[in-house]
């Protein structure tokens, strides 16, 4: 039997291997309370996923496949094909939990392909399930690798002294590991280099005020909260030398899908001459897309903007859109740093190059 | 005696004649509540500019006239020195509530020269306290038509369907009449034009989401609050015609200062071929000053990152940074709309020669 993998990171465990559940820290009482949820069956984690309890694209993958095995283990008596059907339905529900990030569809399917090619060599329902948990947590071992690698790849891009603006929560809070944009500055903290954040607030959800500002405060590194409206007035004030964010789908050409704001970011960025790197596991490629524009944006209720946490601040009945994510061209990005390697100058050919080694 | 100027505009009023009051919209509780504050003396109306109660930077420069009338009104019995002594302590006072928008202190100072004149000629106190309210009154009625002729110019930029972004609330709000950005659209909307405006919410102070948005749709026109970072997405998404917003301060050189994120909007713009619109009345120029460079900028107090209306959304402790405004170089704007008429593509050189005519 897998071992559940642990780590420091309080997003997200597996409790108890077989029959086991899914503990999540609630990310939407953050930074206030920190209170967990117990997961146990596949609509419980489905709510969490759309209520953004759980988020960020790596973590996504992660109890994606972990909610493969809650669809399954009770079925562990019936046959094979029952609970194929069982974690096709499972995988079903959660991969059309949100539809931006690929990484939820790629964590399910990944498990799923795995019982499927145990089923072809006769696998009983019991097996199935020990198989399901197996992948599941080796999707996890290898998220906390890839953050470690990752982060360890991104450092070298950051010089002692650096200060980093970065956009919504790419952290440790958004992977099972130590994060994916902010991996090279816990990375960087370690080696002892002297590293700033700032970390945009990122409307509407405030991912950056409510979690990004709490694990890097948590974790002793020195950050400074701004509005989303500030990130250009702070990098012509000189104070930025890079910009860090992660992503939730990235096409075959290296266009990036992230957070609504960060193709804004991007763009100040560009006008500024100031790196801008997206870091990102390799389960966040979507290699079948050609390119950004074909991305499905999720849009999100109007409440998000009109009724900032139970605060109502805008008038009654006003139209409002709420695209949650928005796509930056690959000409605008400096390098993706994957855990297969950095991608510089990214486009189709070097993106294939890198994801294939 | 001059008559008080009277407009459909709730942003201000002159009560009373002499001895008055100014009667300001709260706009703080907007838009929920709609509330007016009598304003009585200086103090009470430095606490109203500094709480934002009364804001924008054109409706500043007629409330500091009137608060120097507000200084001075109850002391018509004195010697015109002592009269004149109480203005300028009164425009100090006025002058110094806020640092950026160079209105505040315009204004005040307009009607001090005023007095300054006026006792040079022999008037007596009784004499520079009328001198003082005509004064303050030209400078509202002004205003009023500085909208209008602005809306009329401005208007010539929007075609008949054209979709219109903006940032903060440069509109009837923000002056005391048909508003400085938003006064092309009013224009256009009177002259049958189909014109739809997508209104930046405008973090901290969501003046966008409480004020912009309000006054428009209580105008009928169509509007779509979106928040900060989806200003660049929905420029993508060729969702946007064009930009117009307001200006705290011009410099010599066309540098413009506005509310914080007007320059990260500006940069999108420019990335999309956007053509970029800042409309305000030439008392926004400030000459003495050569560029963007020289402008103090305003940083207000964290808690309004930290405690978005009274709900705490970052961990406790937290660093932030608020500056108040940013400032645009004026590459990066197609026109200066002023009453005087079109600044196009601004330079010290087309500046004056506008502001001159």
């Amino acid at each position: 039997m897998p071992q559940p993998t642990t780590s420091a990171n309080p997003t997200l465990s597996w409790i108890g291997a077989l029959p086991g559940h899914l503990s999540l820290l609630d990310q939407t009482r953050l930074p206030l309370v920190e209170t967990r949820l117990a997961v146990r069956d596949v609509e419980t984690l489905r709510d969490a996923i759309c209520r953004l309890a759980v988020r960020g694209a790596p973590a996504l993958g992660v109890v994606a496949g972990y909610g493969v095995v809650l669809g399954i283990q009770a079925a562990a008596d019936e046959s094979a094909r029952a609970v194929l059907e069982r974690a096709r339905s499972a995988a079903a529900r959660i991969a059309s939990a949100r539809p931006t990030a690929v990484n939820l569809g790629w964590g399910a399917q990944r498990v799923l392909a795995r019982l499927e090619r145990d089923v072809a060599r006769g696998a009983d329902g019991r097996a199935l399930v020990t198989a399901a948990y197996d992948e599941a947590c080796a999707i996890h071992a290898e998220d906390v690798a890839a953050c470690r690698h990752m982060g360890e790849l991104g450092a070298e891009f950051i010089a002692g002294g650096a200060s980093i603006l970065t956009h919504c929560n790419a952290g440790a809070l958004a992977t099972s590991g130590i994060g994916s944009a902010l991996a090279p500055v816990y990375c960087a903290h370690e080696r002892g280099k002297r590293v700033r954040v700032y970390a945009d607030e990122t409307r509407p959800l405030l991912q950056g005020a409510r979690l990004t500002a709490w694990e890097l405060a948590r974790a002793g590194i020195d950050v400074t909260l701004i509005t989303d409206g500030m990130a250009a007035r702070v990098m012509a004030e000189k104070r930025i030398d890079a910009v860090f964010v992660g992503a939730d789908r990235i096409t075959a050409n290296g266009d990036v899908c992230n957070k609504i704001g960060t193709y804004g970011v991007a763009l100040a960025a560009h006008a500024h001459g100031i790196p801008f790197y997206v870091v990102a596991p390799s389960s966040t490629f979507d290699l079948a897309l050609a390119d950004g524009t074909r991305i499905p944006i999720e849009e999100r209720d109007a409440s998000e903007i009109t009724d900032a946490f139970g605060v109502r601040t805008a008038p009654p009945g006003i139209r409002v859109y709420n695209p949650a994510f928005d796509v930056t061209p690959a000409r605008y990005v400096t390098a993706i740093v994957c855990e297969r390697g950095v991608i510089r100058a990214p486009d189709t050919e070097r993106v294939a190059a890198v994801l294939a080694s």
